[in-house]
């Protein structure tokens, strides 16, 4: 199973694809999208439009693990970062992509066994988790990975637990 | 100049199209866009972004005047109305067509001559400025026509006040 994860928003937006197979997890890619700050609002979400597209088409996912949106610090920024958000689902659903959300908690405790615990304790067990040299950068990319870990690894959970279970992801 | 007014949303989307004309601004058609409850976000999202662009494609607006986001009340439903509304500016880049935004406040200013004006206060200025019989239905196209009301006024007081200016709005 291709889980591409996504971390949202509207200047930066990390993706991390990885494969998920008979219980094992490795990296495929990952990176950014990025749009230029001189544009209006309207023309970085189009741009965001197509390059999701774009991305959904060559990295040809069987599911994408986006996180949830919560807003407790600046408002402002978590408008912009929601119209983003809007256009990724839009695209998603476009090319039939199922979709499935994560809280910042979630990934936290798929990724650590901690659902309190820090960024950087996560990015670190992405990192292991993945057996990568060197945790991903920018972070956005990071996040974005750890939310297709979350992903790989609640799939993974809700699997029956008998002796007899031949399709594992 | 035909100015479609949008109040965005991801449950109900107001349109109303204007025609400004030396002065004159007469309404040309009005409603909404809406999407079922019982849908995933990802999927209304996507439906919004269909209609959108069939709107645009059948009423050929000139430009779109379309409501800023500012919450201090329901944030959950702010964030998601952000959702929509960046799939809405998304959906009007694509078809090339300028977007204008005013606040709330502009809208009041522009259509009733007080920033602070009621709800009501619009709709029933709204409704004299073009001469309708009643309040429009349902409230959000009542907003949406005030929002190309209001770029229609906007826009005129913006125009050099001199005797020979030939070409308004």
């Amino acid at each position: 199973m291709r889980i591409l994860g996504i971390d949202p928003g509207f200047a930066t937006i990390g993706f991390g694809l990885v494969e998920a197979e008979r219980g094992q997890v490795h990296m495929v890619t990952y990176g950014a999208i990025t749009t230029p700050a001189g544009l209006p609002l309207s023309r970085r979400l189009y741009q965001i439009s197509c390059d999701m597209e774009e991305l959904i088409g060559q990295l040809k996912p069987d599911v994408i693990s986006i996180e949830e949106l919560f807003f407790n610090t600046n408002i402002t920024t978590g408008i912009a970062v929601a119209h983003g958000r809007g256009v990724i689902l839009c695209a998603a659903e476009k090319c039939g992509v199922p979709l499935h959300e994560y809280t910042p908690s979630q990934v936290k405790l798929a990724v650590t066994g901690y659902g309190k615990a820090e960024k950087r304790q996560v990015m670190d067990m992405t990192r292991r988790l993945l057996k990568l040299k060197a945790v991903p950068r920018p972070d956005d990319a990071a996040d974005a990975l750890a939310l297709a870990l979350c992903h790989a690894r609640s799939f993974t959970s809700r699997l029956p637990q008998t002796g007899n279970v031949k399709e594992t992801i």
